[in-house]
């Protein structure tokens, strides 16, 4: 069973890609996504059936989580982005879009790949209804995200659990 | 059916609140929450119904959504706020809990209930195994969140739907 449907992902991503790239939604098969992720935080010792595990607790929250990878031309997994929405009360009981653990391999930087990433995850945000998509990062990224159509609107708050 | 197990809330949480107050997981028959949230924001006409609806939803988001409600000692909802679990594949496939929506009645304002809801809201999240917990503030707020033990680690970019 699909994540979400392909047909959210709008043509305009696509030709954004180099010659031969694909963006699509996270299959049960794309373990390699894993490795990817090492390029933002700590990733531990993931195993193929716990990633198999996540990915079925992603399937099984209908209309939540629209997880994105991009394959490049010889089929490698390169880049990975998540969006999660969020169903609220406020704004005549309207829905969020929260983006999140935005990657991209370190080989494939340069291509503009975190840049497809965003505009593809935002736009499924907007064709979903989402009254608004947000998302954190550094002080240094900000300019990026302006580029996305995004503006500062204050600041991310965290608590981390002590070891 | 309860949205989730009461029994996540701390006592702490419970003797921080004005006598006779009650804090609780949110109910269908909390249709005053909605009022609440004007403090915060636009909520439109919701009904009964579409309130019942949203928490329909979020009870069949297995482990997603813990909405919380404080009680006055008359029974009025006077105050709501969210946490949203998301599953993710870093930090040995770890959650970590998005705090949303923290809304008072004027009318119940200067009684420390905001702080109780957030420190109650981390704790849940704490207790469900989350690695951290975040939360996004404007910039006249940090202080506030500070003493609740969250640091400030980034910007939050927001794009909304144009009208």
């Amino acid at each position: 069973m699909a994540l979400f449907d392909a047909s959210l992902i709008s043509i305009e991503s696509i030709e954004c890609l180099p010659s031969g790239y694909k963006i699509r939604p996270i299959d049960k098969a794309d373990f390699g996504a894993v490795e990817v992720l090492r390029v933002l935080t700590t990733v531990g010792d993931v195993t193929r059936e716990a990633f198999e595990k996540v990915y079925e607790s992603w399937v099984s929250h209908k209309d939540t989580y629209y997880v994105l990878v991009i394959e490049n031309d010889i089929g490698d997994i390169v880049s990975v982005g998540s969006l999660i929405v969020e169903k609220k009360l406020i704004h005549n009981c309207g829905s969020i879009g929260h983006i999140e653990d935005i990657a991209v391999a370190k080989s494939e930087q340069g291509k503009k790949l975190g840049l497809t990433l965003i505009k593809t995850l935002t736009s499924i945000s907007e064709r979903l209804g989402c009254y608004k998509t947000i998302l954190d990062c550094s002080e240094n990224n900000i300019g990026f995200y302006e580029k996305c159509g995004f503006q500062k609107t204050g600041a991310m708050m965290t608590r981390r659990v002590e070891h």
